[in-house]
Formats: structure tokens, C-alpha cells, sequence
């Protein structure tokens, strides 16, 4: 489904960011990763060598960008993974400056790697942004506003970026999971305990989490020319919560 | 994608339905066609001949399903692909008997359907029901008022539809497009006039109208068991108008 | 704040209907008020002494918003109130008639209703349309789904309107409770009931129902002129449920 | 409506921010104003004289509530009536700071203000907390993705925290304007333009701009005890433009 496509994705130790990559270089896809760790050259190689994906060593955005044009000749998606814990907080609480940092790596930061490769695909007249997000918006989660706030701005992002970037023949699409197993939110010890799995997941309707590689299905789907007519559209992917 | 699976569409010469048809006994999968026009032995031969599908000569829900039921063991999934004019008329004059008509066909008539196969399914522990609707509700449409009406009961009907089956693993979801080719909507004379193409597509960010393949992709996945983590959702697909 | 304001509410002895007529009255609207009740004589005139309203004994479309307009000279206000009994059945065992009349009594009896009423809001070039109808469709509820859909329907109709009729100064808005106060659905021994009242509000962020003259005075707010910039907006009204 | 409720609002002399203050004294309403103008002790005083409103000299979120409560005895309701510029650039020109700078104003400061008052709130019992943002989030705006994103992110704030805090019986709502006549985005001399308010219209199926009384009158309401059962709401105001 994804031969021959370049793909960009960040963050991508985080959520389901190994196993999408895994997934979609099976698919036939050229994966080049964005991740924190990667300025660590043994971390990078280490992971190449896992995954069959190139890991990038540059964190900002304008190199980053031009990094994966020049080792991929040019890039077909760019896909936003990015990641920020779920501070738990009550509004009168919560530490502000944590609302600040979430808004910057959740908003602009994926906001100014945007505005770094929209001119290749403008240049182009073809490219894909995808924002991995949250189904946290559409339902509200007491106590998690924060994050919450800063998932809505990036899904309203998503859908003002579809408006302003069709017409240069640029999809862009959030896809909003909740209750997907990773690392992040559900480690291992938490999902192996009956009990806490039982009231985990007694609010999903298809009552079970969802998997690495469900998500990374839709994931390749939006990044696949498949989707080539879908813009602006958050896919709440939550087993029936949203 | 669809290998081994077994999927009933209903209407099948109606909108994207030969196109969809095709596509997934490309993919591997076992078609099983309801139509109208099947009513006829002729009619029924050449669409097989033509698609590699299987044509059923059952009108009605019960028979229809015992009939695909028994011709391949089992069903997998449901594809509600209902077809009803999209009568112009304001709302002061139009013909009450026109909403009811519209109704029956884009609701009650899926309705029906839908009951019909729950059995097996919930049998099976396992199933999947596919609306395809139309995003007008998300706009509004004026002068359509009969039609939006009609697809926004068929939208909430798949919404609700998949918290009633949940717990079942039985997934509901609507896709919910706009602007695709088809037959019933933009006969070819349509498309061929330049002035008429440009002034259609004029309020699609696209730019464009959708072409039968893509959504016949975006069928095809939701009938995969890819999507077995999503449930209740109504997928705009109008190179985003909606 | 409805000072001279003339208002026609349909079956207005269901839901909030005989709440809202008092309070409105009292605000100092003509209240005229349709009722399948109203056939009966003495019942009317009842209803009359009761209320400060006027209570019209017709029954269909034409005749009861002519009459209207023949009693007090205009109408300003179309509430569509309409009623059905939320019918429980599994998709599987549901009568499809019961969809069949539901869609009849929630959607299409509006819908004309409207219909006969719009050439005289076109030519006073003003007027307002209010759905009552419900906020299940943003949630689903099972074994509800006849509901769901014809609900979905109306405050789609709703939408739908508000677009085609802006340009005539007519507004088109739906208000969608759920959890109010009503003899429809809660009667009086249930709200009663305090083991009962608790586990019928548990799902209800606000932690109780909703009262008759809480929904009234929404109704009279959208009834009035200071809702004129308002149009095409469906309010859920549910404690926070929706 | 408003007769001896107590209200704080902040930014006073952005948007509708006067012509509601002066709407709710009219109606009764004790009215707490912050605006950043008010650091000038000869504006506040000529603003109290103007409006019949108390014009408070604190800045930050924890003084202005306590002077505010030290003034009126209590506070029945917040209006955050946050204001920043809606800044024109396309993605790739945009300046990262002004998204940041954005962000502050309209997500972080009124959920600052939101957490230093809901204390007061929770140990009276009550408590209304309103945001006006914008309908822009629903439509996408090509060009104005900073300001979406963060409109976006205060209305999922709304929803989120109305579940936070509905069993504390503080309502949180969000209205959401679009196109209502306001110094900030239509000037006067834009307003006299005929061929400007044309254009400026086209898009509002109402075909006007809303009127500062208008907006007025649905904050005093979502303001008033009229609105108890409704939290969570995002209230498009725009003409019908979402």
C-alpha cells in the first residue's frame, strides 16, 4: 500500500510511533524518524537496526525537514507523533507552566514542523500532514483540561490547516485515539493486572484496548494515496468511547 | 486486505457500488450483491459475469440475508448501500409523500436490514455493519431539506446502533460522502462540460470531485478487519467540504 | 421579554409543553396551542381556563397554522413539540412500523407543519422555527435506535432549514433535552422513587433533572427577538450529559 | 433577569465586552470589570461613570478574583471575554511567538482565572464560568490557523472542565461568535463601507452582521439562573455560519 512513499514521522519512540513504523516499512514505505534519543548515535543505529527505518539526528524543525528532503530525495507525508504526558490536575491545582509546556509540544511545536515543509509540498502540489491527537476532546476528561485543551487546539488545527492547504492538493487529518496500548499511558505491569484491565476498559464500548498495529492500519491508510480525498477529518479511533 | 472475507452490499448498482464490488473481489473477498434489478435472471448473470460477485435474487431483508448466508457459509459483513433520489424542493413545496418515500428507502429499509443479520452475528460474535450515507447533514443543505433529514436518521442510527452492539464485537460505522462520481449524481454529460465541472467543484477545498476507487478504498478498509477498533463513526468523505 | 409576541406550540400537553405555555404567557406572548386533545370541547376550554392560552381544535397542518394566523392576526413563532414514545426494543426485535410512525409523528409531521407555515413568515419576511427534540443522537442510546434515528433527523431538518430560509429573516433552531422533568417519560411515582431518582441521574453530570421551567425558559429565549442572530444551532440540554 | 447577581468580566473593553456590561446593570446585575486599561486610575473612573460598573485595578488572576469578591461579597459568575489579535499568515510564514503569544491570552490566562476562582465557587455551591471564544473552530479559517487552534483549545477547555466541576453545580459554557460588530475586528469606518459590509456578509446566511445587544442578551442569559441545567455547551453565535 506504501511503496515507494517517503515518510516523516516524529516522536516516534512514543505511542504507537514503533510499531506504525514497523508496520509501514513492511508496507513498502521509506520511514525516516524524528525522536529526542536519536541525538544519541548508538540510540539511532540501535534503532535502525531494529525497524529498517532511517533515524534522523536533528531535532528542530527546519533541519529535521530538510534532512529527511536530502536522504529521501523528498518527502510524501509528514506525520506529527507528538507526545506529552497527561499531567492530572484539577483546574485550581494545576501548575500553569505545565499547561504551557503542553501547549508547546502538543500545538507549536508540531505547528512549526508544519510551516517547515508545507513549501517542499506546495512546491510539489501533493503531500500529507497527519496529527496523532486524542478522543479526549469529544468527551472531556475531568481533571485532564490541560490536555485536553492543547488535543482540541490540534484537531482544530488539523481542520483550519485542511481549508487553508487543499487547493495545493494537501490532505491534512488527525487521527484521535484514546484507550490504544503504548508505553506512555499503558505500561505492561497495568495491562497484565486483571482487575485494573477490567475497570480500564469498562467505559469502551467494544470493551478491550485497542492495538499498536490496529492503529498503525489507519495510521498507513492516512498516509497511503488511498485517503487522497479525505481532508480535515479527526478520526476518533477509541473503540466506541468517541 | 480481504482475503476469505464474505461481505453482502445492497443496491449494488447504485452510487460507488460496482466500483466498491470490484474492488474487493480484488482483494480477495467473496461478494454478495443485492440490487433491484436481480429481480431479473439476465440481469443477475451479466453483473456476475462482469464482476466475479455473486448476484442474489432476494428483494426483501430475511430472505436476502438467508440467501448470502447460506450461499457462503457465513457473512462478515453488511454494507447498507441504500439509493434514493436527492428530491430539489423547498420546503413549502414539497410533497410529503416524498419524505416518507425517502425515509422508508435511506432509513426504515436499512433498518430492517440490519435486524436481519444482528442474529448472525451476535452468533458469530463478530460482524460488521457499513452505512453509506451522505455529509450533507454536516452542512446543510438548502432546497434538500427531505434528503439531509433522511441521511442525518441513517447517521445517528449508525451511531447508535454501535453502542447497542459494542459488547458484541459488532462494529457500526456510517461513511458519509460528497461530490463522488456516480452514476445517480453526476451523470457522465455532467462531468464532460467544463464550465459545469468547474462551477461543481468550486466549493470543494479539493478542487475536485472524488473518484469511485477512492472511496471503493475506503470501503474495502472498513470492511477489514482493520477497523475493529472503531465503532460509531461517520466518516466525511468530500475532499473536505465537510 | 415576549411582549406581544404570537406563538404556535404543537401537542402541547407532551414534555415541557404546558410548563413553557404558562411561562410564556406570562412573559406576555399570545400562546396558541395545538393538541390532539383539543378535538374534545370541553377539554379545550379546560385548557383555556387553565393557561390564559388559546387552545385551536385543529388537528392537520393547513387548517391549524390558517387558524392560527385568523386568531391573532400573524404568528412570530412555529414551536414544533412533536411526541412518540421512545419505543425499547433491540434492532433484532424491533416492529419496523414502530420506525415507520415514529419517523411520521417526529419527522414528517413537522416538516409539513413547516411547510404550511413558511409563505407567511416569507411574506412578513420573519419567523421562527423551533424543534423540540433530544439530545440522544450525540451520545446513542441502545435499544433505542427508532428514537436515535428519527431524532437525528429532525435536528438534521433543523440545520437544513436554518440554511435554506436565513435570507428570509426566518431562524431555524432545534433545542435537545434530555433528562427534563416530564410526564412522558418520567412519571411522577419514579421521580418519587429516591433509589430510582438516583440511578436515573448517575449519569448526569450536573446530578439531577432538569426542571419544567428551566426548559422554558430556554424555549422562551429562542422564542424571542434576542435570539434573531441565531440560526441552524441544535442546543443540547441535558445537565451536562450531552 | 440578573437582579443581585454579581459578575466578573474580564477585558471589558474588547468585543461585545461594554455593550454586555451595561446590558446586565441594566438588568440588575452587579457588575466586576478587569481590563488592562484599568491599571489608569482616571480610565476606571471614567468607565464607572460610563457604565454604572465597578472597574477593578488588579491585573493577575489570584487579586483580581479576591478584590472582586471583596467588593460584591461574592461572585456568582466569571465571563473570561479573553482578546488577542487574529493574526493573517499562512502556516510556512507564520512567526511561532505570535502562536505562543496567542495561546497565553486565550487558553492559559482564562484558565489561570478559571483556577483561582473555582474555590470560591465550590465552597458556595454555585458557580457560572462562560468563555467567549469563537465559531471559528467549527468552519476552519484558511490563514488564521493560530487563532483557530487556539479557540479550539478554550472550547474544549469549556467541555472539559463543565465535567470537572458539574457536581459542584458550576456550569461551564463557551459561546462561540462569529461576525458580531466589535471594534477589535470591524471598525467603524469598515462597518460604513457598503461594498465592504457586502462582501463581508455574503458568507452569513443571515446576510447581516450580529449586534452587540444580541451577543449581550445570551451572555446575560447563559449568565442568569435560566441556564442551570445547561454546562458544556459551545454556543455558535454567528448568523448561521456554523
Amino acid at each position: 500500500m506504501l511503496d515507494g512513499r517517503k515518510i516523516l514521522i516524529t516522536n516516534v519512540t512514543h505511542f504507537a510511533g514503533i510499531a506504525a513504523t514497523k508496520y509501514m516499512v513492511e508496507q513498502g514505505a521509506t520511514m525516516l524518524c524524528h525522536d529526542e534519543s536519536f541525538a544519541n548515535d548508538e540510540t539511532r543505529s540501535a534503532f535502525e537496526g531494529d525497524t529498517g527505518a532511517t533515524a534522523l539526528s536533528a531535532q528542530e524543525a527546519d533541519p529535521l525537514v530538510a534532512d529527511a528532503i536530502d536522504r529521501a530525495g523528498h518527502v510524501d507525508v509528514l506525520i506529527n507523533n507528538d507526545a506529552f504526558p497527561a499531567i492530572r490536575a484539577k483546574v485550581e491545582d494545576a501548575d500553569p507552566q505545565d499547561m504551557r509546556d503542553g501547549l508547546e509540544a502538543m500545538v507549536t511545536a508540531p505547528f512549526i514542523r508544519t510551516g517547515a515543509i508545507v513549501p517542499h509540498f506546495k512546491q510539489r502540489q501533493a503531500g500529507k500532514i497527519i496529527f496523532l491527537t486524542s478522543a479526549a476532546p469529544f468527551n472531556g476528561l475531568p481533571n485532564y483540561s490541560m490536555y485536553v485543551a492543547a488535543r482540541a487546539a490540534t484537531n482544530g488545527l488539523a481542520q483550519s490547516l485542511a481549508k487553508e492547504l487543499a487547493r495545493d492538493n494537501i490532505q491534512v487529518n488527525a487521527i484521535a485515539p484514546n484507550y490504544v496500548e503504548n508505553p506512555d499511558y499503558f505500561p505492561p505491569e497495568l495491562l497484565a493486572d486483571e482487575a485494573a484491565y477490567a475497570k480500564m476498559t469498562k467505559n469502551i464500548p467494544l470493551g478491550r484496548l485497542g492495538k499498536p498495529e490496529e492503529i498503525s492500519a489507519v495510521i498507513a491508510f492516512y498516509a497511503s494515496d488511498k485517503s487522497d480525498f479525505i481532508t480535515g477529518n479527526v478520526l476518533p479511533f477509541a473503540g466506541g468511547w468517541a
